[in-house]
């Protein structure tokens, strides 16, 4: 059976978000302040520790099964001229995964995360979203629930996407969400000209135009601006949400994709950090509309889970400071 | 003999500091264009792997050689209460990073750097910057030489320090290079109140005043104002140049420990990357004045090397990335 069998069984999960585990994140953070270092000098590295923590309920959390799932779709918009590459890229960079040449692979290794690729009906790109829904709502609930079968039983979720195009509805969820023009939430992607950038807008506006008076929820505003691979993440923060998995979000489209669910419930948000904050100029603003503060800004504009995937790094720092120093007591050291 | 017996000797190599190796610089920029992915989407990941295949003069970096080394001494000005921790704290942290229990030991294993612990000197600290030089000249050259003699056969060297204290003699240092008040360079450390960050400032202004008139060279400066594991961190900053060594420093006191060199020679940043921007509020605007940019920002405060050690996991990103992803032609993905 489907995670998401219903719109209602949806909206139900994200009418129901579990809390952290508070005795675990307060032994958390007790241990931090006995540990051999002045208090907070370790900054965001104790912030880290204390929230995995929280999330995997247990005072010294790990990574053991840490998984980076990348979801890959078609849209329709492309059409429309709103990418600098062609649409079959998506299906060869998919075939680059498989072959384990494309960046994700280099950095997932790197970083210790089992990595899945999910393909979703590649050969059935979503509508053009000015013209029509890009998706029926047999197809939205679909791809929700690829994203929550995708959880499995990871202890850290990294979540990524491919999909020439994906920029251009992105931009239009977070316009949906959060308001502001669509001039606000465009950018350049994977390197559109000023012609391109206008044609992405445009995109955007239309698709507010015609969809307006329906994009009232977060389920119709995903599955009338937002794409397959769009919606498997947010089935998947949503569903790791319901099993304490903390995630790792990656860069404008997979933090644009929970945008509709965090406007219905900001505290959607709180099981997830924010790996790192793109090059694409929407990326910040989207961040700041959900609270989220990035752990990397490297200028990476690449997708895939690509900084996610290096913000992974940071984090297994976070944990082998948090599990491995000595306490005050323990090395004999003056607490200052 | 040691690396740095005289002054001349210090000063002969500060003035013949070796370029990176181009052709392979060149190498590694037209490979990241070829490699699967948009040009420049991999931003930072991308700089920081041609830079390394321009110090270590292939086009392909690696890191198997990579060292963590931490300088630790001990400082009269400490007699100032400059300091929210007891001078006894700098022998008793050696103790735990010798018995692995300290952030750096965490942080370094997780890093996959070896690490060496330095301590200089420990029973002798420094002479009170602000009645009288730091060091006497044979003392500097001794730390320099120490510093010079920790590179070794690196491949990519970390460097950090331990010494209670040495935030202020790091703050005169700026201050004597490149000149502001001592309010602008003096900062929290590692958790001194309102009382004794004035007493920092004041240890400063006492320090620039007493030795103004010889304050003209980078020898000098560091002699007078600096301390054993600060020059033993510009020695080896500038001894890894002579080897074309790639740097990471760390915060604010091994940002310091340069700054007397840039101020005569700006080109010994070149081989430098900065490991991350310190909540040591004079951080930032020394960064700034070396053309720095840090890799994290975490609000880490610690010393030990511990930001510039999670800095490398990022770095080990960067190689990963370009060292295992296939190009466009292999990979058989149009190229938009």
């Amino acid at each position: 059976m489907s995670a998401f069998p219903t719109v209602t069984a949806f909206e139900a999960a994200l009418a129901a978000l579990p809390e952290p585990d508070a005795a675990a994140r307060d032994a958390a953070t007790t241990r931090q302040g006995q540990l051999t270092k002045p208090p907070g000098s370790l900054g965001r590295l104790e912030e880290i520790a204390i929230f995995l923590a929280g999330w995997q309920g247990r005072a010294r959390p790990r990574i053991e099964r840490g998984r980076a799932v990348i979801f890959a779709g078609n849209h329709g918009v492309v059409g429309r001229g709103v990418s600098a590459f062609p649409a079959d890229v998506t299906v060869q960079m998919v075939a680059n995964f498989a072959a384990g040449g494309a960046a994700i692979n280099a950095l997932a290794a790197a970083a210790g995360l089992d990595l899945s690729i999910v393909p979703l009906d590649l050969d059935r790109p979503t509508a053009d979203f000015t013209t029509a829904p890009a998706m029926s709502e047999a197809e939205c609930l679909a791809a929700l629930s690829a994203g929550a079968e995708a959880v499995g039983d990871a202890d850290l979720l990294v979540l990524g996407e491919m999909g020439i195009g994906n920029t251009t509805p992105a931009a239009a969820l977070a316009a949906a969400s959060f308001g502001g023009e669509p001039a606000d939430w465009v950018g350049p992607g994977t390197g559109v000209d000023a012609h391109g950038l206008s044609r992405k807008a445009a995109a955007v506006a239309d698709g507010l135009a015609l969809h307006r008076p329906h994009l009232t929820g977060a389920f119709e505003i995903l599955r009338r601006l937002g794409g397959r691979e769009i919606a498997a993440m947010a089935g998947a923060v949503l569903a790791a949400r319901g099993k304490r998995v903390p995630v790792v979000l990656d860069g404008f489209i997979g933090t644009a994709a929970i945008a509709p669910l965090a406007m219905v419930h900001p505290a959607i948000t709180a099981h997830c950090l924010s790996g790192h904050c793109s090059a694409e100029p929407g990326h910040v603003r989207l961040l700041d509309r959900l609270g989220l503060r990035p752990i990397l800004s490297l200028d990476m504009r690449l997708g895939e889970g690509s900084g996610a995937a290096v913000a992974v790094q940071v984090i297994r720092a976070a944990l082998a400071a948090h599990d491995g120093m000595a306490t005050f007591a323990e090395a004999g050291v003056a607490k200052g």
